[in-house]
């Protein structure tokens, strides 16, 4: 459930019997004829969807990440690490002073990844009641990854596997086909404006897009495996 | 226009004929009966609303401002000042350096106007290009705030002037009447403990809420003064 | 009482039988024809005024402020807001940990407010005996705004409500007259050097001087309401 | 090279033909029974080996990482992340200040790789002259994994995989014999207090130790791999 | 001359034929039976009194310096050092940028002087027009350690050294004698309590006072000094 | 002992019985013909040495330190100051939670010297088990000074007082001979650009070499005073 759909005392009712809380965290940032908020968009969804069936409360997605190598692509916005570090600090220790004590970071975007090193060492502080986090990029886990590698191994960003009918927009008709994909090695070492000049749409390669049937099933893996990981992910109980 | 409901060439072609784009900044927070995301629902909802008809891009809220007095309300989320102003100089640095050159916060949350600081401290930089940054609180801007008072002065947190139909939740029933009003001195000195026993029910006193018409008519007010703030709110034009 | 006029054992011995303290914060800034040492000069001078009969102890003023928009005349010093934050809570945590429960900063320059969020959210820690922290800013404080719209109510930067004997300059005669007044929406845009175009001698606007007895007059209600504050203006006692 | 082995004069005549520098960056902790400084010693080795007939200076390793996780065995030291990203920010701000245009990072310490969020912003940066930043895990690199998978895929923490001969220390005989592999997602989320009780010897599990000629094939692996990263693996040349 | 005695116009003019400035650095802390000021009052009163015959303009002493291990004293303030370089770096940003090319921070507290670090740091950056920037601790420089020496070499904190008739307190009467004096090396590691236990007055030893007119002759050597080191101190001229 | 030689359970071992510990803090910085590393090499040597006979283990040392004013010279590194203070104060806070209660730093380099700062507002805080930090500077200490001095009193940076059999390069002949030494007050005040003027191959004067005989009084002079520092310095037993 979405936790902007509960008042405060609903909160502290769930509390008194389950101690789990999801923060979707995303970017807002160039992903080529997509949504500027495809990471967002995804990772709140794919979270409210995994949670509803348990009901465990689904924080707004944090709409900023780390997208440095994009930012001179209009509309893309980003946080340095400096910066993005401290807001998960921050809201780890609020949800930790509130009961909940099994966090589960759910991730739409590649650059938010270090976060991690935050987390671990969150996590390594000695609290007399353990929180455990987890952080799960949703779309590259080992199932998902899996149920889209039945149809193109090319998951690049800004490609088919991210568009789907939600991060689709008014007033742009996605190309059909497909373009070279760019070698990761070069997306992860150019400038962000080296990198307008490799990328000139913003899509990193393979197909545009599929059929919504495929589209489906690649989503129904991430909700399944999000889900899973609600359930049964956790070190402690 | 949501800038989630465009891609990153769309915003590329706003730019070549205008310079303007929103930021709402909220709070995620217990808001008494009424949802936890209420200033962030609003903040960007007014925003929407207000630039919708000038085709101005809105980012998504930022959903976590400076709440600390009510972190032991489960639900709620908080970010450090020196976070939060962090979090605000990453994004200008960004917007300016896509070719923005006008900015407007519209806030929704009393905590965060603080960072009028930062953005002080931010617009004071000589730049070849100025960019112009407005903070705007929506609710007690004059003519939002003129609007309200036509049907009462006592306007406080988690009262009826932020119970809108699209701020309550499914599951809470909103209670009739009013409580004896908190007096600001007091509620600005608590700490997060003393908050709880102060205000039980999270509500800061005043009448618990109003007709619909009534807040349809704070609601007009309040779009009509961000809208006129963002078409002529500017000494830059 | 001036601290300075104090050693440490008076002040153990104060702490006894009363538990307030008083910070001047000011700035140290262009003021026109005035001295450059204006807001913390006026700043220290109404609370030792203030607290004199009370007995109550003033730290030295905190002669600089956050003033990003005058750095451009010679003399103006600034902090940066991240700075800023730092310096009053370590004085804070200090003066909290020596047995000091009610602290009240005296302030003199309008560009330190948004120390008001540092000060928040200090202020919502709990601790086993809470800390009140009161911020008033002296000059446009109710009663002393009221005392100097007897004379006018253009009370701007620079200009005659600051304008007392003893922040006028030995070789700079203040000249006779007014000037028209700056529009607050545009000094709290301009970066640093527009400002310079935009103030030419720094005044803000406005008469440049008005007789001493009507100085006398404001000053004497600027003093009486920091003394009220700093008598009745806790919500702990 | 070390550059340790040489003086500024002789790295001024290497930058005429060169540009690539090596910064090996490694932990002090425990590795159970082997040495505390295992890490960086394997790194700055393996790095120096690598480099030496390429002629590439190799500077020391940076001995102290981000364990958290395992500071409660004495003789481990950790930094903090933010601390961790603002050194590898200096430095690399230095080497690039100094004609450096290829930069290698190899790391001895899976904890550090959260390090690359901030290379990342430091390489998106536009540069007259772009700065090229490489992150090697050496030891989990393909080849050395592989070469290391030939004798056994349990390749954990304290285990055979850091046996070395120059990882061993006098006066403690590693045990004989294998004990049960910790789970990774378990020795992720543990306290620093609780990983003591699940780690009893600080060893994560698999066999102790192998023979010396199955540790000189995943050396030379490493070696190698290293020597290609350096050799062929630059986007820039 | 006192900044505070001028105003910004004042301050352009004199940039037109000099390029000096002083910032006074002290402290408020513990002396003893002497002012809580006494750093600050004694760093800025020879400023200024060494700057007057040459026209220099002081700046308000900086009141709060870093004297961690007094603050179990009440009325002793401190800054931690990650504060304290901030202020600093931040005065020297805003007075090179005004034509400011000589500064001289004159120093009346010891726990201050690790700030030369960042002053090292500041001045190593390469700008178009160097500025320079001295450390001077007025009572411990060579001339002035010289005269007081003639006295006695016993020259501690809160003893006879800093007992001058505008460092003591009405309501206080300074004691006759003298006291053992307390090692350096043990006042350099004792925590802020074990400080009190340590130095149950805040005198560190030695007699507590001597004739006015030694201290006279201590104070001459010292604006001397000041005076000396602020005309022919300088590498640049 | 180096802790390199130890694993972590002889360290536990060894607090079973003492509670020292020493940090070698060194620089990576030209030293004119001698080693880029002379400063660490030395600080951890002297500290190996010195601490053998006492079973004292000894950690690698912090290769890098503050040296801005070297930058310009190829392979020196530096570290802001604020970011020192932290790796410093990461590093304490550790080694204080596992039982050290004595910690000398041995430091190589001067420019180090400002984290006294640091040091002894870490000391300052009140702890249930205080933990003593000593800072060592052992190069310019007073027996070492006095050793070196019975040759010279010229003990410049890169000069013949570094020049020992362990920071001599290969391919680089020390020239014989001397140079003018640079006055202090000069190569403290130049920017990193200026300074490689003033000081073109990086020596700032004196003799470039003395016999290996001079050397070794001056390193046996050097080893005991750490010695004795290790045994005798604490005012904590």
């Amino acid at each position: 459930m979405k936790i902007y759909d509960r008042n405060w005392m609903q909160i502290e009712d769930y509390l008194d019997h389950d101690d789990r809380i999801v923060l979707p965290v995303g970017s807002t940032e160039q992903h080529g004829y997509l949504s500027l908020g495809t990471d967002a968009i995804l990772a709140e969804r794919v979270a409210v969807e995994a949670a509803e069936p348990l009901g465990i409360p689904v924080l707004p997605a944090l709409p900023f990440g780390m997208s440095p190598y994009f930012t001179a692509y209009p509309g893309s916005m980003s946080l340095r690490m400096s910066t993005y570090i401290e807001v998960i600090r921050d809201l780890l220790d609020v949800i930790a002073g509130q009961g909940f004590r099994r966090v589960a970071l759910v991730n739409g975007h590649g650059g938010n990844a270090p976060i991690t090193g935050l987390i671990r060492e969150w996590t390594s502080v000695h609290r007399d009641e353990p929180v455990e986090v987890l952080f799960h990029s949703w779309y590259n886990a080992p199932q998902t990854a899996a149920a889209a590698s039945r149809f193109s191994d090319v998951q690049l960003h800004g490609g088919w596997v991210e568009n789907f009918a939600w991060t689709r927009v008014d007033g742009a008709e996605v190309p059909e086909g497909s373009i070279e994909p760019l070698p990761r090695e070069v997306t992860a070492s150019l400038s962000r404006i080296e990198m307008r000049t490799a990328s000139p749409d913003g899509s990193h390669g393979g197909d545009y897009g599929r059929p919504d049937a495929d589209m489906q099933t690649v989503w129904d893996a991430g909700v399944l495996e999000v889900r899973d990981l609600l359930e049964n992910g956790w070190i402690r109980k």
